[in-house]
């Protein structure tokens, strides 16, 4: 308990100031879960009853075509707030899986308890709207680069930003996210 | 002036709600501008120093690689934010430009100002939020249909969500923005 709710404070106070009682409200929102690795959050074609806060361990987003092929949207790691955003927030069901990679330890949050907690503290919804601003401009970043780099690039820049991702994923799941085959991003490690 | 802020006032309208007296402090916020066709909003490797809210005309948000290959990340049309989210949240140089496709109207918000109307309007706050995790989800939309999608799918999809879109674009254009080339592009039209 002790240990979720100080990773998310941390989180939460490098955008906004909670005093203690103020604090001990806004966790009351949150439900703790934690998965083995493999286990699903999400699973495409279900409801997605949750945005999830990842404590500790790692995540994967990804789509698997018709065809039986995995594509991956995104890895969350700590600190990362990560759903199926259009399902989450529209009642659909999930286009994507949210799956394990590693244990993993998350705070779930229900869209009825997000707009509760956003409408109880505006500070904490000026905190999500940073979050969102930053997930935009991440995205917005991903759509260049899937546009305009060649996978070498690609790979590059992601190993870059999260340097400790390749001793994390295997290689033909860094393949799945830079939307390479095996083979190539095999080249790619010489 | 008028015509700029009715548009302005349906599209903030159809998620809160203002009294006059709220919306005419809210519209002190903007500044109006118009430029004509092919005008630059953002210029790759300049400051940027506004948010765009698209009130008539038609936008489009470019990356222009070393080779002089243009891909297109977003057509920006009437009742659309955009800008380079990064470089206008951080200060940076644009990697990308905002470039008229149409004679087109725009409100300008610059960061200071959009900080100062959050601070002063909860309720926009709540707005803005909105939008960022619209936003969102429509990049993460868009990163699926690139990494999993052939052309001819993500073709269909696109005049699906924007029909008109053929009519005011070009082949050239739609094509930068499908992430294929021009021939492969006219063998979908057939």
């Amino acid at each position: 308990m002790c240990y979720y709710m100080n990773e998310l404070r941390k989180h939460i106070e490098e955008l906004i100031s909670l005093s203690d009682a103020e604090f001990v409200s806004v966790s009351s929102y949150f439900t703790m879960k934690q998965y083995k690795k493999d286990e699903f959050l999400i699973r495409q074609q279900e409801k997605v009853p949750y945005t999830y806060f990842v404590v500790s361990g790692l995540l994967k987003l990804t789509y698997t075509d018709a065809s039986g092929k995995e594509h991956i949207l995104s890895f969350a790691m700590e600190d990362w707030w990560e759903t199926d955003y259009l399902a989450f927030n529209s009642g659909t069901m999930a286009t994507m899986s949210l799956i394990c990679l590693e244990n993993t330890k998350v705070l779930c949050l229900t869209l009825k308890d997000y707009k509760a907690l956003c409408a109880a503290f505006p500070k904490m919804e000026h905190f999500f709207l940073q979050k969102a601003v930053n997930g935009h401009i991440a995205s917005q970043q991903r759509i260049l680069s899937l546009l305009s780099s060649n996978a070498a690039d690609r790979y590059a820049k992601l190993l870059k930003r999260y340097p400790s991702l390749l001793q994390r994923v295997s290689k033909s799941q860094l393949a799945a996210y830079l939307g390479v085959s095996r083979e190539t991003l095999s080249r790619l490690y010489q």
